[in-house]
């Protein structure tokens, strides 16, 4: 273990995070880390001599505080003790202080256990996968690309998380580190398999939750949590030191009480591993914004048929939420996907659960019998059976891609209903069956999804999941991000900017492409995203064309020899801005123009023919109050 | 059957194409299709009345002299009639009369017999598969997509071609209806799988052969017949009514005398299926020119220790001729590659061949006992070892892209040597299994190739494959390209433009980034292909910026009050345009340019102020005589 692996985090004997096993577990053979860093001493000793408590800091004593509150010790498998925290927050606050721009200073994380940190055994939460002598022993070595980055950006590891063993589940009761109560009815379900990652964040302890999403386990704990879960398209985020579920289809995924930490962990994680065979980079042409007209499908009345009364009602109203931020609904046959579903663990694929850890699982001596006999049945399946499988999901995919022609997105309830603890451990597989209904198909058929938050049922929380083609994950959070805005008790009318994809180039349009103008729905289509309004500088001059639509020119006259035109800068995927440009008729041109605060941009401008044959309207500002005036 | 599938090829029981068995299969139990098209009378005729005979007929007529005159039989599984043939050719030259615009027209085609031709039975060289009752009985209802886009294009199917039974094979000897003997050299193997597609070419029958490739079944035969074999990246030419061998690793693949031809058949093809569950469409950024500065990797010695002495003799001249036509050649350590190439038949991938045909096999009284012996072993491999393989190659395609890192290309040997039957019918696994030594590896780590004749050795044709990065295809046919264009013999100083990415931006450079200017490079690095050279319209002046490497700057002045001006033409693709824009500084602007022909184009500009600001050099014509005038 070195500092660059694990950026200041402490594992020697003093401060190891390993407890005792939990909630009747008491023979769990987890081994302490056997090396110390060098630096130790160091790191300590020189953040005691630090006047003030950092930001890093004092958010790490934060959630010891509330850890201690709430006592919820099933949360944990491997919970650091509050110094080694705190030692790693102070170098947080240190690089700070030196003046490094640290996106998530001292963001708590609650990591799911079947996630490599540095130091820290990954259990998995099966004690003795991390103490197996030929595979996978005592801790990691290095943390996973994915948590090494968000360590990189200043997040601070409060510990390991408990979880539906080997991410085998929905629940968050498969475990022998016990069920995971849920934050507010503990006789409910938490969710799962990511359980305890998602009670950190609802009990206020983690600000960020990191889990893993196979089959809805980074969502359906959302949905019971309230909280925001976003599980990217499959090859964003690299799962290198993830113990796999299903290798190809396994998702590492963040769980947040407000939409914007979630973007930027995820935003952070996105590419963390340029070797991951599994690595997908966005593609030239990305999508990188929603058009205000969206078009939302949702499903048809019987394809809600597993959902509780309680649910059902509650998913209605968040259609009606989709209307009420402007998008159109479109009601879609959703019965394919749902069928696609099944594949997951009625068909061949669950062969890649027991490539993952059958073997280990035969002779485990503490598997949940639950999750022993999930994996164990991929044993025999044959190799063709799974080509087969494979080749149909292909033909799922594409015939979800033809019920979904036309829409930008999907919304579908993120699960049936709230389950209690009781009720789940009575029936251990049928519930859990039902809970992914709506989560199972989504990494199958390669789509995106944010589960959110949407008021309440059945005395509990209510959530919902926006769905998104691959690739298309800025799109479902630009309307998850509208439904949360406009959630009641929300007073934020201007909601931050939650921009996941941050490629691309940033264009200027002072005319017709404006919001409101007649050739607007050209960016929207192409995926532009509106980032903010803005002047040129005073080198500009602005004249009506001779053109259909008019529109104006923006002409470069020298520095002073013009006026601030007001305009709009869209953001635009290099692929899209090449078709912009592909299709832009004469007499229009791009190029940098300069804005009023100095810097330089893409932007719209004219041939200086037509610049000098149009009539001047640099005194208005701009193209709209020129039109405004009926110039 | 009707004549939107079948493009006016008539199939009744006069004209069947269906012969008896040869080479000892008298027992073949092919069925003649069992309807006629309704039109065909008035297709016979028609073209009857027609007075003269058109290309297509021509090229028909021309096919089935030689086919008389070659005398191999064992070419064809099934022969289409002459008349049929011709009924065919007929109704391309009255499309063409009508006005129609057929890439192909008349250009013979030879399709493998595991591709579906409307109304013709589809064997796979295994004649019980075109007649089990519970698969796929008689002949083929539609023709593959990519067959029916070139019969679209006016190619005029010849018939159905021998090949190793179910494509498992490169030696072309695998077949209940004979060995393919080689073109020229009847005691030598024609290569296969894709055998008779190949010698159909080769002895000048057909213009086109279709030939599918897994292992290397459309590159094999290309080497021993002196051919051009193009294997698209996957996911490009559909493969949908094409029997699987591996389906995640199948390509639709053509051979042809020169390659000009095979990039037009297989552009026809690309994209041919738009609801192909494989389909992979070009990326947005797809690169479509090789720099003239090419960086070519070549394997060490140690890598080519399985060639013959002639053929390793004959590829260090390949070697040669890479560096005499301008590119770098960079040795590299292949031997992971190869390693690769071993999950094919000794791993779990073999296992796509049993869910392909294994059912049906297990019975088949007529399989090719190697053929049963090599597919029915992926039988019983669990499924969670093809998982595990299938993880080896996703790993294994990130250390081929860094032993290719830096390089455009590879240039492989396209086989080790060139058997004879004797040798392989006496050792049928062996040898074939050495000949896959530089081609199995390529569809397991998603690669594209060209493999194209190079030469002799040992007495015969010597083949050399090129080798891009997956949708790199343009850059492979590329120096495909320049390699037979400098091939002695070949006098062709001005090769045409083998496109096949259409897709793109035509971009007018006139000055810093034209060819020998300074930043011709970053149009290169881009990925830009050259056009062609043009002159504006003359309504534009030229004139010399104050720019750092100076540039011109192209302004509109006006129909008729500008000259003409030199440029030349650049195609990008979206993505790389976008990404010139965004790097585009001031004073540069990309907007229409109207050229001498009355076309625009996007083209380079520059602001009203930097143009007015110029010295005007339009006088000069453009800005590379502009230069050498000193202005």
């Amino acid at each position: 273990m070195t500092r660059t692996t694990m950026d200041g985090m402490t594992t020697d004997e003093e401060t190891s995070g390993v407890r005792d096993g939990v909630m009747g577990t008491e023979a769990m053979p987890v081994r302490a880390p056997e090396t110390a860093p060098a630096d130790l001493t160091a790191l300590t000793d020189g953040s005691a001599a630090a006047p003030v408590t950092g930001v890093a800091e004092a958010r790490v004593r934060r959630a010891y505080a509330r850890i201690a509150e709430v006592d919820r010790p099933e949360v944990w498998i491997t919970l650091l003790p509050e110094a080694a925290a705190i030692a790693a927050a102070r170098e947080v606050d240190a690089r700070l202080a030196a003046g490094a721009v640290l996106p998530l200073a001292g963001r708590t994380l609650a990591v799911k256990d079947n996630v490599d940190v540095a130091g820290l055994p990954t259990t998995a939460a099966c004690p003795s996968f991390a103490t197996d002598p030929a595979g996978r022993p005592g801790p990691a070595r290095t943390s996973a690309p994915a948590v090494q980055a968000l360590l990189d950006a200043g997040a601070v590891v409060l510990g390991k998380t408990n979880l539906d063993q080997f991410a085998t589940g929905l629940v968050g009761v498969r475990s022998p580190f016990g069920a995971v109560r849920h934050a507010t009815l503990p006789d409910r379900v938490s969710g799962g398999s990511s359980s305890g990652s998602a009670v950190a964040v609802a009990l206020g302890i983690a600000d960020i939750g990191i889990g893993t999403d196979t089959a809805g386990s980074g969502r359906v704990p959302a949905a019971f949590g309230a909280l925001v879960g976003i599980k990217t398209t499959l090859g964003l985020v690299p799962t290198t030191g993830v113990v796999p579920a299903c290798r190809n289809y396994d998702v590492v995924t963040t769980f947040t009480r407000d939409l914007d930490l979630g973007v930027v962990a995820t935003r952070t994680m996105v590419g963390a591993d340029p070797s991951d065979p599994a690595r997908r980079p966005w593609p030239a042409d990305v999508r990188l914004g929603l058009p205000s007209a969206a078009v939302v499908a949702v499903p048809r009345d019987e394809d809600l048929a597993p959902l509780s009364p309680g649910w059902r009602a509650a998913f209605r109203a968040s259609v009606d939420a989709v209307r009420a931020v402007g998008a159109q609904v479109r009601t879609v046959d959703i019965s394919g996907m749902l069928s696609a579903a099944r594949l997951l663990y009625d068909g061949a694929i669950v062969a890649e659960r027991y490539e993952a850890v059958g073997a280990f699982l035969t002779d485990a001596p503490d598997a949940d019998p639950t999750v022993r006999s999930i994996i164990l049945a991929g044993r025999d399946t044959p190799a063709h059976a799974y080509v087969a499988d494979r080749a149909r999901l292909a033909t799922a995919k594409v015939e979800a891609a033809a019920v979904l022609d036309g829409c930008d997105l999907l919304l579908l309830p993120t699960t049936t209903e709230h389950p209690t603890i009781a009720a789940v451990q009575a029936d251990p597989v049928a519930i859990n069956r039902r809970l992914g209904t709506y989560t199972n198909f989504v990494n199958l058929l390669d789509m995106a999804a944010v589960a959110i938050p949407s008021g309440e049922a059945d005395g509990g929380p209510f959530g919902v999941t926006v769905l998104s083609r691959a690739f298309d994950d800025q799109l479902a959070l630009d309307l998850a991000a509208r439904l949360l805005a406009h959630a009641p008790g929300d007073a934020d009318d201007e909601p931050s900017d939650h921009l996941l994809v941050e490629a691309g180039v940033d264009v200027l349009v002072v005319g017709a492409h404006l919001r409101g103008q007649p050739l607007n729905r050209e960016l929207t289509a192409l995926g532009a995203r509106f980032r903010r309004t803005v002047r040129t500088s005073d080198a500009y001059r602005l004249v009506a064309l001779d053109t259909q639509p008019r529109k104006p020119g923006l002409v470069r006259a020298g520095s002073g020899a013009g006026a601030p035109i007001v305009g709009e800068v869209w953001r635009l995927s290099p692929g899209a801005l090449g078709r912009m440009l592909a299709g832009l008729p004469s007499p229009m041109s791009l190029g940098q123009v300069e804005l009023e605060d100095g810097t330089w941009v893409v932007g719209f401008g004219c041939t200086a023919e037509s610049g000098a044959a149009g009539a001047d309207i640099t005194a208005t500002g701009g193209w709209v109050e020129a039109l405004r005036r009926g110039l």
